[in-house]
């Protein structure tokens, strides 16, 4: 309530962002309207060209405005490795931490019957076209390990299975550098149960 | 870069907004993408509205999308007292946190003769006329303890004094619940030069 209407909409409009409460919401809207407002009005601009054009790749489904993702359309990346995720966010985060060259499906879900979240609904019917296509020798399951994340990673293994190709899953456990004290206990559970030969 | 390149724009763009570094903008970006896209769209046109129409009070120079903003038009409001504070987000800290129901003046910025902020730049002619209009009994100064904010104390207290109104200034020091030993150095000398009698 600060006496400008407008003022208290941008508060309250801002509250969309993840993060942002009340108290951070109005110190960024009077920050932009007394410090930056080309970059109020620049980011207004590019929130409704975002919202209007960004949609999902055809083939793998990650977030772009184009029909094709710059990744899939990529001819410098290898089509023999496909990776599999549960979000776009997940894309970028493996694109800018790991070497990978490969490509990605990203099922923007996990199995969940009971919400009504079957095969169809994570892109699976696309991701076995890929699969039958022929070019793919590996499968990198990268998703979560939620029981729903372990149903769906058993499910996409067999669908691979089937068509004798590899499937492998990343690596869960203690965080390198971590202090076992500060690890949660179900990771430090399956780190210990994963142990390998010295 | 995501391979989006409108994408890469929104998260470049968020980036205007204080406290968020590239890391939070990519969260942002994604969350609202996947999830809130009618939020989103919201802000954007809120955003633009708001630095169309969002300009500076005729009388008081806070923020309002009017010629004279809520506080200044409310006619609850008490015209015997003026508070003068630095900005508009000083006006809303005093609203929300005491139960001043006075008006304002806003400075939106000191006196700095050497960066060419005098007192026109701080619309001291408008707060003049105001002092001149003789309902003003109490001036509350309350602007911050840098050096600037006490020249321009001194400066506002000059023009009260040479009209006979009375000027007080808000009291500054420990914070209340406050451990010493967690007190700036410049808060707890100046706390301890004020001290009182118990
Ligand atoms: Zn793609
Ligand atoms: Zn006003």
């Amino acid at each position: 309530m600060s006496g400008s209407p407008l003022l208290d909409a941008l508060v309250d409009a801002l509250r969309c962002l993840p993060g942002v409460g009340p108290k951070s919401a109005q110190r960024m809207a009077l920050h932009v309207l007394e410090r930056d407002r080309e970059g109020a009005r620049r980011l207004g601009l590019v929130l409704g060209e975002a919202v209007e054009r960004i949609g999902h790749c055809r083939i793998c489904r990650t977030l772009t405005e184009h029909d094709v993702c710059g990744i899939c359309s990529d001819a410098s990346r290898d089509p023999r490795s496909l990776c599999v995720v549960e979000t776009p966010a997940d894309v970028l985060a493996i694109d800018q931490a790991t070497g990978f060259r490969g490509r990605y499906h990203v099922l923007l879900g996990q199995l969940s019957p009971l919400d009504g979240i079957g095969p169809e609904e994570l892109g699976l019917d696309q991701l076995e076209q890929r699969l039958d296509a022929g070019e793919i020798d590996e499968l990198i399951l990268a998703m979560g390990t939620t029981v729903e994340g372990e149903v769906t990673a058993h499910y996409i293994h067999e669908l691979a299975r089937q068509r004798g190709i590899r499937s492998t899953r990343i690596a869960h456990g203690v965080p390198l550098g971590g202090d076992l004290e500060f690890v949660d206990r179900g990771t430090l559970s399956h780190a210990f149960a994963s142990r390998r030969d010295y």
